[in-house]
């Protein structure tokens, strides 16, 4: 820290992505990437001109994409955001809904960007615990007191809140932003979407880098009432108004018009995570209910940082978290079914090592 | 504005991008985007297998990248920062370094952002004068009571500070941040990065948008003590920690393998910059003395906006600023050779028609 930086972020505790360790090949369950590349029109599409075309800034208002979008999911155009990333919407949220003055209430266990977002904007927060089972109670967000933020499905437990629910924390937030992040509803959950043409108090967050294939490509988008949209943009246009590349605009204008490459992908995720999560039962493990592309586990026998250990030696990398609650869990990202057949099988060998 | 909207932007005025007109084709000299495409390097850098791995996140880190610019700008790879795009590091540097509580102090003309961004940050601030020439008076800038931020060169003049001059704004600011946008200093400017050294309050920024002709791929980097560097990854591991592209990166590392051909370019919008300087000012123009990749011009017959409307009907785009005290300059973006010679004739043909 030097002696310029304001003292309020002296004791700001930062987010952890996920290791990305660069000794070896590791089987990468860690960080809810894709194990499939984008489709064959987004490889078409970053071509020799458009690479040449880098020296030109993009279009701020990536007219090409939202319009591409608003088709896609039914809305219009002033209904679409974009950003370099969903991160960047939610501290954008954060930003200009909070602001140091209204509440951020979101669920205790959840993706742990909230609370840095909170914190960063000085904006006060409260956590709410989540049920025995490790799902969320929708009626501790119903007639809130500041903005509701809900992961749906939740991370890193996977779990879905459904529709009816997401409704009745609507209608009885009418004054409020609900904030629902679904980064991970292509895999099995159900997009709130439509509810925007009922709520102006909906936030839709998204992102191109799990169902889409392009976590490297940094593309997030919010569908919302034009007023909050015009929201963001304010935001946007006093930050960084280029703030997505040219080549990813193109990519995702591409894969937007292949969106069936991604939905048959995401139903292989699925019934490969159905798969994986009837092996591990067998196995002795706790398996959480996932709509998402990763299941959320506990080993009967071993806890869960001498299990992610292991499997690390054994070259399969998956997240382990640290807080008290969920200690003996772990997040196992949904791989190939090649990939998932060797995590299962190091699991295996694994527990017959300790069964010794 | 949604009602949900924190009620201190109400009033925040956003920065307005030049125009990006998709009418016709013009030629574009207003938004000081490099004429020449990107070197042969990073045409190969982005690649099928590269794009193919667009499924994983970046590295967070940004480590091969960090090393070639330590290397390049001899520093350490500690004393450097990568962001999206320039304008992502100014923003952060007002979150670290104002914060609602440190005066920023910059000049009355310069790049528009810096206002922006003490807004958006609440932070207060102070608007120098230019001299009368349109330079700026370093001395203003000596002993200063907050946080210093000086586009070297400055835009939209061009007109830059001797090493000499920032040396004493930074040895008389020792316990304030000295912030040094060096977005123009490779077309004959001389960087003050060896400077960091010396002075742990000197923030220095450049980008690849100007000179590396990667406007589109949105990288700015940072060099500075470690301890400010420092302060920059924790505002970015609080909002975006995978804030860069990977095929940017990959761009990047290529490009900065290939330095020569970005300086040879650059000397050669020096060269065009001066020849179209010499033509303006035998027609009867005001020419600011440029080190940048633009020139500040002024008709002593036509006014500012009457100048941008005709030469917008021809096909050439320039940048005309409604500001009271420059609004009889626009700001003409070096081009080609080629294009220059265009824009001469074109302004030639104006002054004829007006001459009628």
């Amino acid at each position: 820290m030097s002696k310029f930086l304001n003292k309020k972020y002296e004791n700001l505790e930062v987010y952890t992505p996920g290791e990305q360790p660069q000794d070896m090949q590791y089987i990468k369950l860690n960080t809810n990437e894709s194990p499939y590349p984008p489709s064959p029109g987004v490889i078409k599409a970053i071509n020799r001109p458009e690479i040449e075309n880098l020296r030109l800034y993009p279009d701020p208002e990536c007219n090409v994409i939202k319009e591409k979008l608003a088709k896609l999911y039914d809305v219009k155009k002033e209904n679409v955001y974009l950003s370099n990333g969903s991160d960047d919407i939610l501290n954008f949220a954060f930003i200009a809904f909070t602001s140091g003055e209204t509440t951020a209430i979101f669920p205790e266990i959840t993706y742990g960007f909230y609370q840095v977002f909170a914190d960063l904007n000085s904006a006060p927060y409260k956590k709410i615990p989540l049920k025995e089972d490790f799902s969320i109670n929708y009626k501790d967000y119903c007639n809130a007191e500041g903005m509701v933020v809900i992961a749906n499905p939740n991370a890193p437990t996977g779990i879905s809140l459904s529709i009816d629910e997401i409704t009745e924390i609507l209608e009885t937030n009418r004054d409020n932003i609900v904030l629902i992040d679904e980064a991970y509803v292509d895999f099995g959950g159900e997009s709130c979407i439509p509810l925007i043409k009922k709520y102006d108090n909906l936030l839709v967050v998204q992102t191109f880098s799990k169902s889409r294939s392009m976590a490297g490509a940094r593309l997030g988008f919010a569908i919302a009432n034009e007023d909050i949209i015009k929201d963001l943009e304010r935001i946007k246009y006093s930050t960084n108004p280029y703030n997505i590349n040219r080549l990813t605009m193109k990519a995702a204008e591409a894969a937007i018009d292949e969106n069936d490459y991604y939905m048959q992908k995401c139903s292989e995720i699925v019934s490969t995570r159905e798969k994986t999560a009837f092996e591990l039962k067998t196995l002795g493990f706790t398996v959480l209910p996932s709509l998402s592309n990763f299941l959320f586990v506990k080993s009967n026998e071993i806890d869960g940082e001498t299990f992610y250990k292991e499997l690390k030696s054994r070259g399969i990398l998956i997240r382990h978290f640290t807080t008290e609650t969920i200690k003996d869990f772990n997040r196992v990202t949904i791989g190939t079914k090649e990939q998932m057949e060797v995590f299962i099988k190091e699991v295996k060998e694994i527990l017959k090592e300790r069964g010794k």
